[in-house]
């Protein structure tokens, strides 16, 4: 075993990374040792990355960066019960207290002691991350690696499928992101009756038909509303999942739902919404919540079986994977307006 | 049987209203005839009769005003299942239509074709109202008929409590005006932990403690915020009911509730609320929602076994009967900061 | 139009019925007349036929038998306000007051002062019907006639789905008869992860293999418990659905249920059944309800949408259809252990 | 610190109990030493003490008996965060695993790898008792110890109302031990409407009248199934509670329940139950269900609260102590048909 490892770092308050050999950790009680095969950049490490203001504002370096990850367990400490050298294993990025009322009331997924991975607990751009045992989850030992690794993400989205049950229903995806796309995938695997997809691009929505959308409107050309009004007999949808962070996009998607309708907001909105809450919360009786990262662990549970299924289809999610040293280009590449998860691989 | 009646109707489209003499409607298949004995003045009156803008772009005069009341059944017309002369009664204000698909999917009270008493259909500021019997629920011969009268405001209140279930939990009521007042009492009675009040008037929050409060702020000179947190050991409430229709209690009210919290508005905001979304939505994971009448009828069923329990006193809450004639001063009185329900009685 | 009609009726508390030359009914306030093109005969219908004690003990003659059925709309009554003439509508078997608590409280379909089309009011083995308004649904112009028939049998079976909510879980189905194969399709369309079929025949086993199971068990052969449990790992299944009206396939659909699992009975148990209370609701928190009939209407809304989305193929399970005036052999087939559904067209 | 401690051990096959001196347990990782100040006598206890041939076949001695207690924390191993030398504590009785997939699902109350304290992992009829810290809850510094030691049966009964919902329902619970007895007083606190106790002892009746039920009905003397349906107009009850463990009380639950009601079971039966299935779970569409401990942590939280608020009395239910050398006098009166626990005390 090796005592120094490459990590990808944010370590001063300023647009941009650098790799760093730093030691590789040391296990202690409760605390496993995983050998990163692959991680993917999602958009908060984008946001880390490129460091606008609202994120500066609440990031403290030096840290290591990256929390979507698969991985083989290498070493584990004592007190840990459930996992082996050997295993396969993803990463939970959410590292919750376990004592606090919302852990021990069930929803330790919004703990308030909560640390996360790659922003205030070293992440996973690196050769080797140490995570709490309640952090990992075991997977199948032939899982595509890169599929393991967006099964964190995959998991936002079956969360807020979770909440919304689109069973038989119709439902509207504002936003067609790679959750946004995991959301029309998963909709349909549980039984979404229509699902309209909304983006600004040809390209996205060429992808969202590809993972299972009804209909594809662009909201540069089409007005949303009218369109999912004319196609739902001016009736409107059951659900909307808001997945592309704009308050415009929040207002359509209030305005498309029938009374009593369910609302969730996936995509983080970086301005604040002006909205008609009598319209809305009163005559309407909507239903508005969110989704803040995965149920822990019955999200869990619920992408393992959509994945051992084997009829959802994400692989058209699955980008390219850059060597560590490359992470410049693979953030490019990232920020490139593409549908598809990048990845870097540390080894 | 006489063949007029008196009826203050709304007649111009400017602020006030008349007392006219009309016919006594004729009953007909499926509706029944019920002789007015006392009716309430509800906000939503109020603004019928001052006549503000957004009411008034809204609103088509002439009509009969009020949609509170209690009365006896004096004639019923063919096809009449439930109901016979004699029969003590309250209004539904809601008229729906019993075809649409809210109104078959169980949500009758949000049928997209509703007619609205008072409104958009003969109210009940008159000697006799004809109404579906869809639109009346039986109620104890020896009720006070001003307690029946004001068994549909009750009943917004009850749905809000339905909706957020508060049994064993803490919440916070935003706004202590009659149906804020009602929804404390009621959250009392529904097993609600500790109730916290807030009010810009100490008599209105004296009323709140009469109601069961356990705590109760005056928000013109206590932050709202700091105070329910230093009451909770800074986690903050499971519930918060808004009842004052202030677009700043609405963040309030946002801001004191803990992770996963339930968000229900009974107030209705004049304004637009401009609120973050990310904060609310995705990071605290909060349920926002609000209410639109009451259950048809589970409500109304609610309401009346609370009543009957004998342990629901909303007696402080029932003020002056004023005669049909006198209502420009009820209106005045009802428009008086008073906490109490003002009552027409057109016999 | 003709003023006579022939129907099959229930005549004489003995097996068999009688094709009898009966007026056709007039329409009065609120009911529509419909002209029945093709119905469907059900496991009850079989049962009145063939007059077992346990129903000649709560079945009382004469009555036109019949109320699975799909027809055209030739005459409605004053009042009705949502059916036209040449409208095609399928019919819902029971017949709710609207007035008792049961049905105020949004449970028409457990009315305790039910109708029961067939059986305790006239039903559709007869060349016309006459149903209240509440009972008939719109389907599309150019729906199967066959199809329409059976959407009341196949809203027994989302019912049961509705109430389970199978999605992304692992779903036994006990018993393949028509209403058992269609939960299989539908759980299917719905989102079930995994479903087991069993049955104690091997024609019904391909039917469902057909309609979608993962695994078919024949309970002749078979340990349905060791092979369910082998088949996950000895954990069992999130939810049984119980389509077999057997005491034994009741207890083996207990026992392959995970702790806190959910049981749902749709065949009718025509003897008592033991079972262990402590094991099965205290020591594994099993929740075990049924189904009786489809929701008013949010059963049905579903079933009209699911036959919309073109993807549920319950065509393998439509029969032949026989004269009216064929009776005899239309009830043998039936049952003579087929799994599809045979029809009666009284034209 | 010494280094022996009494303990009250099943030892031997055979009805009875021994006072032995064992060596107190050291602590280790994770593990939380207990200082027991008071444990109180659960009916498991006497079952386990009077060895009847249900339990002997699936009890296995030697090992220390008691599960319900309030102690002090006296030493904590490394790696427990959550507990300090000093804190006053009371116990879950159940162990779970932390990783099945009934834990990892938000159920570690239903853990397939359960452990149970005093039973299959060392109790609390002792001077000490070490277990993991999963298990304990803290409670306030002053808490009347007997009635902190009782939080766990209290919790049974939170738990089966947490399932039902009583709040402005019907409720009957069905025998008044003393699990009966705190459901009674919980509902009331919950805003159950009306609540009917039946048992065979008026003794059992005079204190559920204490607890706050509404009728009390003995099953001795009066047809409960009658008495309840007289009392509700004929219409039943919405829930019950089946507290008694007797097979025709659990019959006349399911018979007393409204269509559409709630069954849950809390009184653990000895025999198997023989119910028609077609009529409680098809024509009644009742829910039945039971509850195997406490939610691991939502109903512990919502006990805290309950006697939080002050208004919870449960007192009348808290008996005498005994010395644990006067073990044999203890549980003679715990068996002697008292509502009230009984208490030994270690120390």
């Amino acid at each position: 075993m090796p005592e120094k490892m490459k990590a990808l770092q944010k370590t001063f308050p300023q647009p941009g990374a650098e790799i760093k050999e730093i030691p590789i950790p040391e296990v202690k009680p409760g605390l496993v040792l995983v050998k990163v095969e692959v991680a993917a950049i999602c958009g908060s490490d984008q946001a880390v990355y490129r460091w606008p203001k609202h994120i500066a504002a609440k990031t403290s370096p030096p840290f290591t960066m990256g929390h979507e990850y698969c991985g083989m367990v290498v070493d584990v400490g004592s007190n840990v019960q459930n996992f082996s050298v050997g295993d396969r294993v993803v990463g939970e990025t959410h590292v919750p207290c376990g004592n606090c009322y919302m852990c021990r009331g069930g929803t330790q997924h919004l703990c308030i002691n909560m640390k996360s991975v790659g922003k205030t607990y070293d992440g996973c751009f690196a050769e080797y991350i140490l995570v709490p045992e309640s952090c990992l989850i075991k997977v199948h030992k032939n899982i595509n690696p890169s599929l393991g690794a967006i099964m964190e993400p995959l998991g936002v989205a079956v969360h807020a499928l979770q909440k919304t049950n689109p069973c038989g229903e119709t439902l509207a995806v504002l936003g067609c992101g790679p959750i946004g796309l995991m959301t029309i995938a998963v909709s349909k695997q549980m039984g979404a009756h229509i699902v309209f997809a909304t983006s600004r691009s040809d390209a996205k929505l060429n992808m969202a038909q590809k993972m299972g959308a009804d209909y594809q409107f662009n909201s540069r050309q089409d007005s949303v509303v009218e369109a999912v009004k004319a196609a739902t007999n001016d009736e409107g949808v059951d659900t909307v999942i808001e997945a592309s962070g704009s308050k415009e996009a929040f207002i359509e998607g209030l305005e498309i739902l029938k009374r009593h309708g369910k609302f969730c907001l996936l995509g983080i909105p970086t301005e604040p919404v002006l909205f008609d809450a009598d319209l809305f919360l009163i005559r309407k009786e909507l239903n508005i919540t969110g989704v803040w990262g995965r149920k822990m662990y019955s999200t869990w549970m619920l992408v393992d079986q959509l994945i051992a299924s084997g009829k959802l289809n994400v692989n058209p999610l699955i980008g390219d994977v850059y060597r560590i040293e490359d992470y410049a280009s693979a953030f490019e590449e990232a920020a490139s307006g593409t549908v598809q998860r990048i990845f870097l691989s540390p080894g």
